[in-house]
């Protein structure tokens, strides 16, 4: 890598040409092996492993057999299914580093998202689908996709050197789509078998292709399923309309108050323990390569609204929000049912940041909810996860190996950002005891959570890039290993 | 039946036992068929003419063909279905009275609601079920019941007498429950063919069984079904969360705007063609046996709320409204799906009283919704539905002949009020320039277009009877045959 950062990058036929990337460790294995990767990646993605759908625990342990599968094929020992209350995660590990090299945990998930409505998918999301360099499909990106690189890397260096340069630990999780309602258990009983120097999560993305970013926290998550019934059936709008409550109604009333006219949560408290952005973080977020009109068009054209004196950045990043998941509510079908519904429904997530405890927000939601129910009205609050934020100092040598990494492939030292989404990234760091850095390579227009889901082949080719030169990196630099008694 | 009204009841084994009641018209007729009568309503209500589903088609045909069939059993003549561009109406005369004899059409219809959802029924919807003297099952009440007692009155009476007392013309519709898009074009185009002095709808409800009560006024109806799309695709809430508008959001500031705060709805204009209540039947309401307590646990104990200084009758009867009959957004399955919503759907039904006009409602409801919209986001609007509210006046013959037969039968002068529900009825006085009779005997809790939808066999047997008393009666009543040049 220049100084300047100068990388020409040629597109052949897909395949990625640089004088700086040929030199990379993993060029080679990349450029003998591009079509039997893909291969692999497509055979994981056709297994449905959709974690929060009841019909589909099958699917998810086949996810879980199937990565269990490949890790012994690449190389890893110990390889196990570490059992849970409903979808098992998959762990298996190579520890012959030596006793100076660091040991590195790997996290990430193999069960996906839902794929309704699948009416709006170009191609059936269970079928990796390559157009145009992207490849389509529930999982390609979020995150099977970014796991498979990993194990591709590991596969690559235990082949062409019989040893890997840090000792490794994978932990593959099943229930993340769902909230990682056992993870956190599932770390605090394993976790001599996971202890480690650094935690390496492959589930975030980059600003652009052209302009690499790292993640270096991610807000957390407190989210709820709420049932209202204002009477024991649905009534007929012409005898009672007018004169009864409509549930309807009342769950657009919650939902209208959930928010003030300036934008912010109107829940009495919810931003009593949020953390302000430093001046230097502040300036941090000011200097990134953000351009409105391509975040709106990532969002499909969304109108662009939020916290009034926030800037979308601060929105996204640094500021806690409140999102309705769904409304249903009364009769969705075609033509006229002319009923009152008896029954809504409201699905609410909420974002929090560091300090925000999921906790708190939760005692402060049910008392802000309680009064806004009518005499007479039943409510049902279901739990559905609480995840603490987290964030990553940028100065951990860790975090700097894989600075140094990005920049060795993307041609470009990483921005520092702040993402939205919440994993258990929180109780990773918290339990293990050790820093947690992100390495992701999805962009902002990739579909997560939502139809045509897709990754940038060039940039799954550059994570895979990025793993073999992180793992050399954090070898190299001294201050990783854990100062233990 | 004597002045004061007293008449003794006595239920032996399901049967209806009274001195007076032996003496009716149909008495004989009910003791000696009643199992028929029942097992030939359970066979129409088998099939399951929904006629909103769009894959129902062949089954409402099915149910006007059984009727057609039934009608030309009991005696009718020209008896055929009168094609729409959706479902069809069934029609069937009899015209042998003489030509003083006033002529009758007899309105009621054929199609049912949807069943959904089915798991709150306590035995199948398209089974007729009898526990403890009603009758479940969707239709049971609106409206094939009440159309079927017309009918029997028609068998039974051609059976003993050879003759009907009056003409009469049926005409049972295929679409009511889908808001009788085509029926006013049916009426036009047989305006000839329908020509009558008096209408007879069976499509109504009585207070109680003890109060009974005559329908004088409907109330008219304009359904909107609003789909908004904030987003091309949704989107997911950790990474744009708080930053974009979300369709659920806005869904529920449109549903929550649509009342203000005194309970009316803030349409601008809404109200300025109501006609308010004379003193004279602000009187009569005053004076009618409702009991809010009953009227809650018809209304499945749901709170009671509404316009401001309004009772609860006023509400229900004279008062237009607006009531939300569903709203669609987002994700509704089980577990955590972390989206921002790219759309809504809200589905409206607003009740017109006189002399609201279903088409300027339409229009000030799009000039209310417009500067709803924010910049960017796509709104469609689909009509569903326009009927004109109708009221009949109490002192026409045809009105108090019915009211005599009720008297007659119930032990008690029916109060007049006025309903809720939106017909067709307007169109029908309108275009065949007849008064609107109604004569039902649905009861408030029978669970119309709910589950548990039924029918009280007293009720039933009562239907028969007045039916038979009123068709004499109006026979021997002057001036119900219209004054034609």
């Amino acid at each position: 890598m220049t100084d300047n950062g100068l990388i020409v990058i040629v597109m052949i036929d897909g395949a990625l040409r640089s004088h700086h990337m040929s030199e990379l460790q993993l060029s080679e294995y990349i450029s003998s092996n591009r079509e039997k990767i893909i291969d692999r990646l497509s055979d994981w993605i056709a297994i449905p492993s959709i974690s929060c759908e009841p019909g589909r625990s099958g699917d998810v342990r086949r996810s879980a057999e199937w990565c269990a599968g490949q890790m012994s094929e690449a190389g890893l020992e110990n390889v196990h299914l570490i059992e849970t209350p409903l979808h098992p995660s998959v762990y298996g590990d190579w520890l012959h580093a030596g006793p100076e090299a660091p040991t590195v945990v790997v996290y990430g998930h193999h069960d996906v998202q839902p794929v309704d409505p699948e009416s709006d998918w170009d191609s059936p999301p269970f079928e990796a689908t390559d157009r145009e360099g992207q490849l389509f499909a529930r999982g390609s990106v979020d995150d099977k996709g970014q796991v498979l690189y990993h194990l591709e890397a590991v596969r690559a260096l235990l082949s062409r050197d019989g040893v890997l340069p840090v000792n490794i630990k994978f932990v593959i999780e099943g229930e993340e789509e769902f909230g990682s309602p056992n993870f956190e258990d599932l770390l605090i009983t394993n976790k001599e078998l996971l202890y480690c120097d650094a935690v390496i999560v492959s589930d975030t993305g980059m600003l652009s292709i052209s302009e690499p970013s790292m993640c270096i926290g991610m807000r957390g998550l407190a989210g709820f399923d709420v049932h209202i019934r204002s009477s024991s059936t649905d009534l007929h709008s012409g005898v009672f309309g007018g004169a009864v409550l409509n549930s309807s109604h009342l769950a657009a009333e919650i939902v209208a108050s959930l928010h003030d006219s300036n934008g912010r949560v109107a829940i009495p408290g919810f931003y009593d323990s949020v953390l302000e952005l430093s001046p230097e973080e502040r300036l941090a977020m000011e200097a990134l390569p953000f351009h409105e009109a391509d975040f709106r068009r990532a969002a499909g054209g969304a109108p662009l609204i939020g916290e009034t004196g926030r800037s979308t950045l601060e929105r996204t990043g640094s500021r806690p929000t409140a999102d309705v998941v769904g409304i249903t509510s009364g009769y969705s079908g075609v033509g006229v049912k002319t009923i009152v519904p008896s029954t809504a429904n409201i699905k609410i997530t909420f974002r929090l940041v560091p300090n925000q405890d999921p906790d708190q927000i939760a005692e402060l939601f049910h008392a802000w909810l309680r009064p806004l129910m009518p005499e007479g009205v039943e409510v049902e609050v279901w739990e559905e996860g609480r995840v603490s934020p987290a964030l990553t100092p940028i100065h951990h040598p860790a975090v700097q190996a894989a600075s140094r990494s990005i920049e060795k492939v993307w041609g470009k030292a990483p921005y520092f950002v702040r993402e939205g989404g919440s994993g258990p990234e929180e109780a990773l760091g918290r339990v293990l005891e050790a820093p947690v850095v992100f390495l992701g390579v999805g962009l902002p227009d990739d579909n997560i959570h939502a139809p045509n889901e897709r990754i940038v082949l060039e940039q799954f080719w550059r994570g895979l890039l990025a793993v073999g030169e992180l793992w050399f990196d954090m070898a190299q630099t001294p201050g990783i290993r854990k100062v233990t008694q």
